[in-house]
């Protein structure tokens, strides 16, 4: 008898075990060097746990300083684990990468520097440019958070005003080659788009990020202005022969974890179609495209037949107009549940993989046909409590968050819909 | 050698010409009565046309009375043909509702009433309630319309304030027998929310108007909340003896458009995928799915194999921030084309059935792959497009616009998006 939502959240599990570090991290990690140091350094929310990982699998000597988001570490013995803020990068940020650029200070053509780079990297590695101080580059990331600018423009502007980011990292280490291995959170999976690619040469210019602050009305203060003014801020570009020897790997995206969660159904029995790993735009419209979707597959058998297991991954977003709780996955979740308005034979699961939704305590919530009917019966207005951005305390008081804590990875959205 | 922008205007002409009266009426339209009289009545922007196609197919007597919208109109001969104003109901829109009382009233058990309904009938019928003005029904309309509440909530208050909505009119027709034809454009095809149903029973109480306005915070003259409060609005109910010898069919939907859309595509070899008929939400949002899917389709030849076309159709909406041109059509294609950023091999389309997207003279228009190219060769900005609204501007620079002018009927939104 198949039991729909613990075959979602055993889809869910999978889904975030294949973009865990453990799994995921060693196929690719290379021999160490013959004769010279392996130097590990890294940033990201999954920072630490991709340097635990790296420590168990190299037994010979190595050293090195990741840095994480605070409450984000593991246990390391020879690689130091630094813990700054994110999204707005602090002082502990600044330190963090003042120590990671002594640590490749004066390495040789032998040695070999390790980059373990996650999302949230870009904030936690946060050294501004000359004359640029810590309170501007604060001032300047929020008003691009709060601009509407993606994420793309967000970095680019980033790198243009930084001393580690847009490949600065990956000069500092020279004459030693440089393996970065990255966990992507980034819709379309770019490298260079995760933690503003410290190691990777960087197609933007100057010229980009002036207009991209023009574009979103954002003024700067005169020397940050003066360094994309003048080209100081220039970032190496692709081809640069700086980067010949280094290499890039994307060890895990949200298309590896749907992938997971589609084998777990299909051992289920039931058909899986992932729709797309790249999915953005606000959560509730979304939410009613997969409700239709979902109706069309029960009405029409089109364009899947049932059963069947729709999956979806991205990145979501959620205009704030209510004073409720909750991230955009439970969200998702609510919007879908009011447009599918209690139709047989639905269930829903929609996760953060990195078990945060939001700011909240959950990854996110599962949702069945009777979801709406049990929260009429415990006195709550569903439709209310979207309209107030409400959707962690929906599904709170239904008892159906799903709560797991970090998963010390992070590779975006995770959705499945299972229709029997 | 496969054109693509013609293969995908072929498809939309194809889907308009299946829900064309022409082409869906007849099939539906019962023997004309053999001892009583054929009474043709209806309303909708569809609903001159459908009444030209009625009298072609009775050669016998047959008289009536339809409304459409200003400029919707269509050369009859023997039913009378009004014209009213919508969305916002005028006072022809009144004098056109009593001609339609009136020809039905004192009709006898063998006389036959053939209803004709397409969209827009709502703001056409309007007949309000004894004591409640036509401004007062004007300014209850537009505060409907303005608060975000979804069509159904809409027509709910309005069949509880009219004296012709919410299956009335049937009422009015007894003892004959009503058969009602539909041409729906509301997603779901729920026949009695085509034009507030005004020859079905209706399951809406004056309890649920009365919450609907509380929740969208719409205050009602005394006279028109005295009758939710009375429960003299109350409409007759599904069950009711009176209505157990009439009938109504569906005779075109946004699915019987996609199904002849499909047709096309695969008579050119090029395999049709619906995703769905009745998808809603903020138009760029919807986009943005849209574009990951076809994305999906090119890197990793799913949910669907390469080469295929994907349709879908529904109604989205446009939350107007920027003082630009264009109708969610417009806003749809500006938004993927941003999405997509000139990606190879994918074309699309995307109009409205009804011929006129928004209140512009085009139904919508095409998007290449080298659309964005040629804009910024224009010097045009289409980002800044998409915020100000004005897409229609954008495709009208390019030259790809798609004009046909009103088609006389409505099944909503048509999208298709050829992936080669």
């Amino acid at each position: 008898m198949l039991q729909p939502q613990r075959l979602l959240r055993e889809m869910f599990d999978a889904a975030v075990g294949a973009a865990t570090s453990a799994v995921c991290l060693p196929p690719f990690l290379p021999p160490a060097p013959v004769n010279g140091r392996l130097i590990v350094i890294g940033a990201g929310k999954g920072a630490a746990e991709m340097a635990r990982v790296v420590e168990g699998h190299y037994p010979g000597p190595l050293s090195g300083v990741v840095v994480t988001r605070y409450g984000h570490g593991a246990p390391c013995q020879r690689i130091e684990v630094l813990e700054a803020s994110h999204p707005v990068p602090d002082a502990a940020g600044v330190a963090a990468a003042r120590r990671i650029l002594d640590c490749v200070a004066g390495l040789g053509a032998d040695d070999l520097v390790l980059c373990l780079i996650s999302g949230g990297g870009s904030a936690l590695l946060a050294l501004p440019a000359d004359g640029v101080t810590l309170a501007d580059k604060q001032a300047i990331n929020q008003a691009l958070l709060a601009s509407g600018a993606t994420i793309a423009e967000i970095n680019c502007v980033r790198k243009h005003l930084s001393t580690i980011k847009g490949g600065r990292l990956a000069l500092a280490c020279a004459p030693a080659r440089v393996v970065t291995l990255v966990i992507s959170d980034v819709p379309g999976d770019d490298p260079a788009l995760v933690a503003s690619g410290p190691t990777l040469a960087d197609a933007g210019t100057c010229a980009d990020a002036r207009a991209i602050l023009a574009r979103y009305r954002i003024a700067l203060p005169a020397a940050a202005r003066a360094l994309l003014d003048s080209g100081a801020g220039e970032t190496p570009k692709p081809g640069d022969v700086r980067f010949a020897r280094n290499s890039v790997q994307v060890i895990a995206s949200n298309r590896l974890a749907l992938d997971a969660a589609a084998a777990v159904a299909r051992a289920a029995g039931i058909t899986a179609h992932i729709l797309a790993d790249d999915i953005e735009g606000e959560a509730r419209d979304i939410a009613l495209m997969h409700a239709s979707l979902a109706r069309a597959v029960v009405s029409h058998g089109a364009p899947f037949a049932r059963p069947c297991v729709i999956l979806s991954g991205g990145e979501t977003t959620v205009t704030v107009g209510g004073s409720g709780r909750g991230g955009r996955n439970t969200e998702f979740l609510l919007a879908l549940g009011l447009a599918l308005d209690g139709h047989a034979g639905i269930d829903a699961i929609a996760c953060d993989t990195d078990g945060i939704d939001g700011s909240e305590d959950n990854a996110g919530a599962l949702l069945g046909p009777d979801s709406l009917a049990r929260a009429q019966a415990h006195g709550l207005r569903a439709r209310a409590m979207l309209d107030n951005n409400d959707g962690y305390s929906f599904f709170q008081a239904l008892g159906d968050l799903v709560v797991c804590g970090p998963t010390l990875t992070n590779v975006n959205d995770f959705r499945a819909i299972l229709i029997v």
